[in-house]
């Protein structure tokens, strides 16, 4: 069977490219608000938003949970092709997956490793068929002008990495996972992809009883650089990315959050090299809002782009679903806005469908809402910024700092002894101030909502 | 009237100093596993625990809460001396201090500034008034032999602190902190302290919209450096301890965690300076386990003491417990006691009686249990330590890293293409090996149950 | 001083009454949506939504948190007035409080007992003093308009009901409740109170070790009785309503949630007497949505009143915020109004400003901005159910239970073994239907954002 | 092949029975504390703890989670029998089953329907497979002497139960659920079960905006009434049980906790007929201490049996974990001695090694350690009844109650009115007395420690 026979089948038939039609036209598969090249503040939204689809959870999950199996009936998985080899239904999902890719709209995808390619027997399997799809995806590349935002490897499914990649007790694991890395960060290159992102879902314990901390910080701390330099090596240009995640699968996991990573890049010299991919999951997982987290990372200078998909503020689990807030979205927006926007980053749908939504239509109706919600969020947002209300609240806010006093204070020149000296000569009182949250909490309203 | 005077009135009459009197004993007021002498590795059991009682929760809180006013009737209160001033009620708070401290037996305190002194109407009568108090304390150390774990200064709970101290929009209340942190610092210094404690319980942020988290995180930077400078100057050598916890009374702790503060401090070239005091309770809230929190500090070398009280791990606030889990202490003092021990640091009882115990004897009960769990941590980590069982297992689960192969991947001198190459070349295939986790934890319980 | 003079004191000058400006207008203190009598589905706006203001929080609480005093310096309050008795403060209270209730433009209020009256020094003191302001609302209540939506009795923050109110092990202090929500209840009645409330802020408890739950359930489930009882003696109209909550003040109070409440309720036989006056904050607290309480409440036949102030997702307490999310508003005013709306029930603001608002003006940020939230809320919710997309939604995925084989399975005549019997005879082999949840989601947004 | 040469196969080879050798031995698997014909308070531990091993995560499972494949290789799975049919296949695992069962020494097992036989093509297939497979098990019953805790049907991991299993929207399903219940407590009776158990994995909701509580509501309330019929009708003189959890895999479980449940039960009339199963880990996730659902199912009348399977108490979803807290399992098996011990139920393991731990004698590990925690338990429980100081706490606590003034306000004989009538003549003013819950945390250590 060619290429060209499997391109004919379309797996999504009867849906058609998903366009811009306004909030006045009914369908339900429209974009009501993201218009792609519609400008805001200068730049279009789809450069804004640099939208991108994930491999995994849109085509090979199979809707299974830790109760039940697979829901999902896909014309590309292979029970619907009970003869086909494991090459032939790579390139079924390739297929089915840049039609998707391309009827949505979006610039972006993403994908692990073993997402785009079966794992075969060995690592020499491993290689030739990653190396033949790689093709496949550039083909694919070409034709549709989809794009790469980042590959990343996947070093946590498969037993060996039960323990641990780069942080398992094991060094043969470490240099598995280094090959993939390798195999995956050459791929991301050649494709040029936009970043290359490591989640690290071992990299964790599931007791401290039997975890020897040291030993696995120093791993993950040699591995980090490791890759870092093949980077340069290869004269890959974009960022590495770690994405935070605090628990699950593992008890705790060693990349936190942004600030816990921010610890780890600077023990080990990494924190002009790393950046994060902020999810909103993980954020909330982590006790923290998105909003909080996204603010964090930029003022530590290691944001880097951001997995759209939300948890369900009541479970306790990474439920990935489509971001449907705008209220929340719109405050990171503002944050990556304020930022400078994003530059090689993007937004991802780390997303999948419940486990009920099983049609394929259903995959459409979460990104296409999801991608609304952003487009809703970046309007917004732009408003802020032009308003400027909350940045001049809090240029106001710290204006004392700007003052003579203030800058003396921090200069390095004084020492305690002579601000206490100083504070009882003048009888310093101090009094407080209204933060005027409340009023604040209007302002990002009256953005949102007129 | 004179201070021998006020030392004759006896605060906790008809309770006897709490002696070892071991199992089988059966008066509720004696310890029944904590024999301060008794040795445990060869140092004594006081020693391994340096313990200490506060002056705030058992002292000066009136037993109130959030929906309710005080429920205690402390004798040492105002209301029970209408008529004295606020330096003489100082005096009979020290008094009844000092009484119970030595009655439990415990060989420390901690003390806020404003826990034993008045605040006065202005900075002078704050200075004055502290001084006079540092000279009592120092009088009842010298009468009782009861030393100072650690000092530190309140500035979260006056209305000039509502938007933070050292990280308020404000410089002038970062500099009327500072000069509550010299003060109470000196007089750590003056009164042997064995170390001086800083928690940031308003530095951090209620909402975003007003906070610029880069200013105050300079801010907040500049002045650890200052206290760090004075620290020096003044030739105090105990360490300086940043309280880490992620919230409460604000929305969000810049200290939230030991991995978080391990990244500011070192931005601001303070990893060296400045160690952690882990409380059990800010450990829960901020999501880990204070094994967890424990080890961390210990590995990334910023260990430095534990207040000892816990959280309910049904409820999601501060509620200063007192430790009653042998099991979740053993756990921690094992780390403890495989980093090495506590050199400057100790087991402070940051703990209070809940708002229903409101007889005096209450303090004794809360303390008297929470001083035998700690003792009988302390002894079954012991076990642990001796028999070396999980310390041997970690060994040989690891062992591959101090192979040849092992040496060379961390070595740095291996490229992530030579690790691919040779990967491949051997077409390695790692297997999982069980991390018997159930073995361990069945390991712990025995050196706890037998 | 007499009437007259108090209430020519502006306790809010420079506040001009809050009006409707809809969304061109600039000024911070306007209604953009709430436009009172506007009618939604043939109703207005401010029947829809019955808004109420609380006194306590806004007229009686100083500022403080467990961790710092007062910031608040309120012209009503003692410390403006050091000479002022506790009877005149009362009515300089209820002043200022009908000045905001006026100038906010809500039709409703609400109190406990105690807030607009001194306790005195003993019951007679109380019932006095309350007799006597319950004269001054009246009057108040004629001058103004404003209603009353439901009274209370603060039977938590006074030490005699630290173990308890109903619950307590004490019957003194069940008998001392009594008497107080015997005085509110009749006061709530003499006032024209829609509604009266019991929040069983320690009716819980802190440990299982000192606690008979079925003794207490008991006196609970009498308590209750007795209220009931009292309420059709007097001829109170209004629905009596449990607030549900989790925990905080106690570790576990025994109105959890709604759920929990109805378990309750049908035990005493109390399940048509009492509904639930639904709060925000402790639907999460507890776990759940405040959409899922509204529901829940609803289908159960116990829906009452909402208190609309929400929590900090990230926070593990009650902060008792202002509402700001339309999107989570929306989806409790759609059940809502799907229940056939608020009949005596209502939105009461039991929301306290932060510490940090310090100002006056902060009281009216906060109302202003969660009125307009509920009024968008309203709107958003009423497209929902004129378009009725969600509601055919509902229709057509049970269809299935309205046909001859669905109601003869839930008609109590077919058994377990017939229904057996035939599925094996037919071979059924039920197929799942997509659940369409993605979709459903897009159809809220669109409702909201257009 | 025949029965004889399937039990001629060992499948944990080298593992002996497991005994009782106390505290002296040194091997690791051996009972240190569980002695099965040891006196408790004049009854077996064996009969006091009524231990069950569960079929599905000790025989089927594979070791899988979310983010990752199977770690497990056991002998009697599919990959190590290519050859072998579904039916073979179960029969090895009935071997395996009743190997382990035998070699541990429980009394008791619990299965699903689909653990023990496999589902094949249709109802037809699965009632023959399981009807022979209930033959087997019958036999192994007989030849080991074990028993049957109870057994269940797997009503949630079929693609047809995603949305729900008798609240599914669709009333096949229902009907398909009932024919599994049919059988599955058919062979239940046959078997000698001593108890029924109904887990509603999938009887919650996903999203509100797709569901009708109601409908869904009546649904179940009819589903067990057909149960509880079925159950008379043949017969079955065990308890039903329910088995509370709160949510996952749904985002809401209808019988969240047994306050929930009693409340549901009321409301069909089935309080007396049905119980709970409380498990560790479901009350944990649902904010409960396991002490608490144990006390209130007790109280409630609703207690049945336990599943003593832990969470992680950081990790939000159900890890299953072996329980290894003799402190926690105190206070619940102190509750369940004082409300007069199991007499159905069992304490049965719903447990699952970690995945890491993929050996087949880490199920030993963990269900040895486990036994032996439950055994230390019950242990110290006793004591704590036999010293009679908690119990004796609380009567004097109560004793109020007791008296005449007491007993009149419970009677329903006086009025509200009448209460608040003398509380106004005596001006009776309670006053708080100690809770002393310190003191009473001590006795529950001093009960465990000594
Ligand atoms: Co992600
Ligand atoms: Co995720
Ligand atoms: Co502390
Ligand atoms: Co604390
Ligand atoms: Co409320
Ligand atoms: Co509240
Ligand atoms: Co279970
Ligand atoms: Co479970």
């Amino acid at each position: 069977m060619s290429d060209t026979t499997k391109q004919s089948t379309e797996y999504f038939p009867g849906i058609a490219p998903v366009r811009f039609q306004g909030t006045s036209h009914c369908g339900d598969l429209s974009y009501r608000h993201y218009d792609p090249d519609r400008l805001i503040l200068g730049k279009s939204m789809r450069d804004h938003l640099r939208l991108a689809a994930c491999y995994w959870h849109t085509f090979v999950w199979p809707g299974n949970d830790v109760f039940g199996s697979g829901t999902f009936q896909r014309p590309w998985h292979a029970q619907a092709h009970p003869r086909a080899t494991a090459m032939e239904l790579a390139r079924k999902k390739a297929d089915a997956a840049f039609e998707f890719f391309t009827k949505l709209g979006v610039d972006f995808y993403t994908f692990h490793d073993v997402d785009v390619s079966p794992e075969g027997d060995n690592l020499k399997d491993y290689q030739r068929n990653f190396a033949e799809m790689v093709d496949v995806l550039e083909k694919k590349q070409g034709e549709t002008g989809v794009r790469l935002l980042w590959g990343t490897a996947n070093c946590f499914s498969h037993p060996r990495y039960a323990a641990g990649a780069a942080t398992n007790p094991n060094p043969e694991v470490f240099a598995y996972a280094a090959t993939q890395v390798f195999n995956a960060l050459n791929a991301t290159h050649r494709l040029g992809g936009a970043n290359y992102v490591l989640w690290g879902g071992r990299e964790g314990y599931e007791t401290l009883l039997n975890t020897d901390l040291r030993r696995e910080r120093e791993q993950l701390g040699r591995f980090l650089n490791l890759v870092t330099e093949h980077k340069h090596k290869i004269g890959f240009e974009g960022p590495l990315l770690i994405e935070p995640k605090p628990q699950e699968p593992t008890k705790h996991q060693y990349d936190y959050d942004s600030a816990t990573v921010f610890g780890f890049l600077q023990q080990y010299g990494l924190e002009k090299e790393i950046k994060v991919n902020i999810e909103t999951n993980h954020a909330t997982l982590a006790g923290h809002s998105l909003h909080h987290e996204v603010a964090t990372a930029i003022f530590l200078g290691i944001f880097g782009s951001i997995d759209a998909n939300r948890g369900d503020p009541q479970n306790g689990w990474d439920t990935d679903q489509f971001p449907n807030s705008v209220e929340e979205m719109t405050l990171a927006m503002y944050e990556i806005l304020q930022g400078g926007g994003l530059v090689h980053g993007g937004f991802n749908f780390d997303t999948k469908v419940r486990r009920q939504s099983m049609d394929e239509v259903d995959l459409f109706h979460g990104h296409v809402g999801a991608i609304d919600v952003l487009a809703l969020a970046l309007e917004r947002a732009a408003r802020l910024i032009e308003n400027e209300t909350i940045e001049n609240f809090k240029q106001n806010r710290y204006a004392g700092w700007s003052s003579t006093y203030g800058q003396q204070l921090l200069s390095g020149q004084v020492s305690l002894e002579s601000i206490a000296h100083n504070a009882l000569t003048d009888l310093i009182d101090p009094k407080p101030v209204s933060g005027r949250q409340e009023h604040l909490e209007n302002v990002i309203n009256r953005a949102i909502f007129g």
